[in-house]
């Protein structure tokens, strides 16, 4: 780990906020351990519409305007939507935003976006170039599975590794500074590293390299330690990838953030009893853990400090075919009370 | 066009440079009117790459490290590269960044990735969370017609409202204020603006309504008017979009820009002579042309104020299969000398 340079932190001087929020889910995400968290959950995976790609438009546009009037805002005073999903084009949040009308810009950080779109959501209020922005991100079991791997209809038994793509979206509006509301304060854009792992259904494994670095890199360049966070909560590494995680960070960078580390793949299922495997997966899993019971925490001060690592990998289906390994990322945010 | 809401104008005020520039391209486009801009050409599809995809990354790579060389810099100085591409999950752009190890914000933008890349490079620069940052987008004609229409060897009959996706990339190092280079003055992110265009071989008209919103938004908001710039440069409308351009901005905003329009999709093949009847498209489009021509004309001064608008369909295949009509969407960046 000998890099010549580590990723930049990117300070928040202006502390801006987390005003509204809000997490829409599927049925089986109500039926895990966060169900009473969440704002909305469907009871089908249609939601109204006639496709499972609309189905997660719906999910992702309702979630924003869940947001935006729990933030008491109108649409229109949304100067930006900084979004994204795991559909090819990434229509999950396109198509919704041709509703919504509110200037966009179109993100791809496969499983990491939530942290992905916080950073820029972040950044841009923090700046003054924005007054209000939206930071957003879904997924759909049903789109991403016959996206990414078979046909539902199929059957294809699931690895042991494997994890349960999150039918969920997340949003936020992030705002000017506001007291009693969670504050963006720094960020660490990550880096691709890829470690050679190539089994499909083993993502955990494929971006907890990348969760470690960034973690890492965070910590040395703010001169933190585990213990100055409440919580350092990665996106969705699932069991597996959390192991592997606390593994690749003592041998690392000789850090154990075992005690104060949880993943919202392991915590938005019960993962002994709701046959997901390692957890839950997709950028809705961390999207719809964080724009509820996170936020809700720090605001209610129960939390204080917490260090969010977004991670994703940055597959597809073609370079899988073409015999790629899968390249992780992952991207950090600190959000304070 | 009574919109409640205007995109906001994002200001860059400390007007971050240009420094470092590279564009490369595939053999017809280096045939093209613009041949003796480009950095590096190709005489093959592979450049020594196995597949469509990996030669993909290998151009967006390419340029990349040629704008980072003629910034004269090392990847170790930049802070953070944004950019994006066709594929499904941009994988032209992440397996690219897997080998550069420059921290990566991925956009998704489809054909206006180009102008959101150098709007975010712009934005962290300005506002000093990078020191040095990279925009760059990138497609390839081989790649993106088996993944969006048909395989090569169909020999599919192209329509004549179709375009050719320009194979080619173009990067932009984008640092502090710096004499005699093109500067990044501000900015409009786009709505999703859609008309309800089906045709998926007419870009050009999906596309049209969501530039003329950002040009007509733009020019109220800054209140200037045409004759205030010395070109208006739309992405890849080729030649149908750039005529329906044209007439929704004098219908809906009392606005001629005729004089001072030009398309980037018109101007990198010979749209007489080239067989790619309505022009270029895809990301790789404007990004080479404004990574070569452009700037150059800028650094030269024989052009002093241009802004660059950015065109994107955000359409996917199955999208389309799904009969939805096609989004479209544009962003804005002023460049001046």
């Amino acid at each position: 780990m000998n890099q010549k340079n580590s990723c930049r932190i990117i300070n928040f001087d202006k502390l801006p906020s987390v005003i509204g929020y809000g997490a829409v889910v599927g049925k089986k995400e109500a039926e895990g351990p966060l169900g009473h968290c969440f704002d909305i959950a469907y009871s089908d995976e249609f939601f109204g519409e006639e496709t499972f790609e609309k189905a997660e438009t719906h999910l992702q546009k309702t979630a924003i305007e869940t947001a935006i009037k729990k933030a008491m805002l109108a649409k229109h005073d949304i100067d930006c939507a900084f979004s994204g999903d795991l559909l090819n084009q990434c229509i999950g949040s396109s198509f919704g935003m041709r509703e919504l009308r509110i200037p966009f810009a179109g993100l791809y950080g496969a499983c990491s976006t939530m942290a992905l779109s916080l950073i820029m959501a972040g950044a841009f209020t923090n700046s003054g170039y924005c007054k209000n922005a939206i930071a957003a991100a879904s997924s759909h079991f049903c789109s991403a599975e016959r996206q990414y791997r078979l046909p539902l209809e199929y059957g294809g038994q699931r690895t042991p590794a494997a994890q349960w793509t999150v039918t969920g979206a997340g949003a936020a509006v992030v705002s000017e500074h506001t007291e009693n509301t969670p504050h963006l304060k720094n960020a660490i854009i990550g880096r691709v590293r890829d470690l050679g792992i190539t089994d499909t259904n083993n993502m955990g494994a494929a971006m907890a390299p990348a969760a470690a670095e960034t973690i890492g890199d965070y910590l040395k360049q703010t001169d933190t330690s585990p213990a100055d966070y409440d919580l350092i909560l990665t996106g969705d590494l699932g069991l597996t990838g959390t192991n592997l995680l606390i593994k690749l960070l003592k041998d690392e960078y000789k850090t154990d953030i075992s005690e104060i580390h949880k993943d919202c793949g392991t915590m938005i299922f019960n993962t002994k009893t709701q046959d997901v495997h390692c957890g839950g997966s997709g950028c809705g899993c961390s999207a719809s853990v964080v724009c509820s019971l996170i936020f809700n925490q720090l605001k209610a001060k129960e939390l204080n400090k917490v260090l969010f690592v977004g991670t994703g990998a940055l597959l597809s289906p073609t370079s899988s075919l073409q015999k790629e390994s899968i390249p992780g990322i992952a991207h950090g945010i600190l959000i304070t009370s």
